[in-house]
């Protein structure tokens, strides 16, 4: 899980005002958390912020320097608020166009007599952008240099992303497994720090719980998380025999 | 909403990798930012980073300079993988302190022989922190300079948010109306351009659903919150007069 030439790794803006008034709740971050996972992209950071274009702006610059890829969510669509893909210009050192394809797209989805001045503004995307296929709703998302511009709505998102997956570079697989224990963390805290010691190249983690704790050691090379998680195993064995609830390996 | 001197604005950085790799569903934020939004505090970004002391250090050294308020959730338990406390110290140059009183909590919720060295760890404070109250499971987060450091699990993290709300400065109240309609969003844009451009301090959301959109108007100035919305009832009943799903005022 340290840096190594072979990391691929990923940060995620999402842009929206009523995720931090709370109005909403996002639910796109577990499920592009878990995919990237699953394709062994490391996701470093998330950031959110609200719809103010140099905020937004700021943020994708400092993202898109630091990760292989940038994902962000919210800010396409047709109103006055849906500044993404301006702020995403702006951040490429690119134009705002009217993309032909996306506009045609439109024009099929909604018939070209329904597609209104508001409608074609999401056909405007930056000059170097690549469309992103929307199968729910037909407005494209895109890709320019490192990062993916998606909908913030949960299930456009969601195909958006399904779509650009196969896409993507993938990473070294990320074994994880996962050993729920009937004992407080303080118990197997100081055991956990020698493991950590002994085997620093797997990511231990300790996740307390009502009744126990789930710990979890994740790392690109399968032996030693296996290693490492079977010698947790034993310790918990050796202080109570009866305090292993369950083993999960991925 | 827009820049005054008496705004309040917060920032929030949710630390752990296990938000990151997707294990875990981040619960804490959308229950702040609900109840800053109730408070009239302005929260206005929100990070993501793993459990790596130079990116805690780096994030919560950004938040704590641009917003009022700092939040943070996550790493304050007894394991070797909860970093939160020393990386807070570090960005405020201050030393990590064995806190008596926070040991007294810990001995008397405990029983002084259940505390081992991993559980006193969590009486490990920056020197100039005050202790924050946790009714949950005793162990304390803290308070320094600007930064209010809280737990990651959902009901103590929860529990000791609530405790702090009463010491927290407010700022302008924030009126909120939401206005659901049966309406695409492209048919209403035009009009809520022009409305936005008419109210500039009432700030204006558009989120379609499936078979509508929700407008939501808010700002500090009760009127205008109201007469916004107002205008864009009678827009929307000009258009079709049964196309009003209906009306949320807070």
């Amino acid at each position: 899980m340290h840096n190594t030439q072979q990391n691929i790794t990923a940060g995620f803006l999402i842009i929206g005002n009523e995720i931090l008034s709370g109005r909403t709740q996002d639910k796109n971050l577990n499920y592009l958390a878990k995919i990237l996972n699953s394709l062994g992209i490391l996701l470093q950071e998330v950031r959110i912020v609200s719809d103010i274009e140099i905020n937004i702006v700021n943020a994708v610059n400092e993202l898109k320097k630091n990760y292989t890829y940038v994902f962000t969510s919210g800010g396409i669509g047709p109103t006055h608020d849906d500044i993404t893909s301006q702020s995403i210009a702006i951040a490429c050192n690119d134009d705002l166009i009217l993309n032909q394809q996306a506009a045609e797209i439109l024009y099929k989805f909604y018939g070209k007599d329904n597609v209104n001045e508001a409608r074609l503004k999401m056909a405007k995307v930056p000059s170097r952008a690549k469309l992103l296929n929307n199968p729910v709703s037909s407005a494209p998302g895109f890709n320019i240099d490192n990062i993916f511009v998606m909908a913030g709505i949960p299930k456009i998102f969601q195909a958006m992303l399904d779509c650009i997956v196969p896409t993507l570079k993938t990473g070294n697989k990320i074994y994880n497994q996962e050993l729920t224990i009937a004992l407080t963390e303080s118990v197997i805290a100081k055991d956990l720090t020698e493991l950590q010691k002994q085997f620093p190249q797997v990511c231990m983690g300790s996740y307390p719980f009502s009744g126990g704790t789930s710990l979890v050691f994740r790392g690109i090379n399968e032996n030693e998380v296996k290693e490492s998680c079977n010698l947790m195993q034993q310790i918990v064995l050796n202080i109570n025999k009866e305090a292993i609830i369950k083993l999960d390996a991925q």
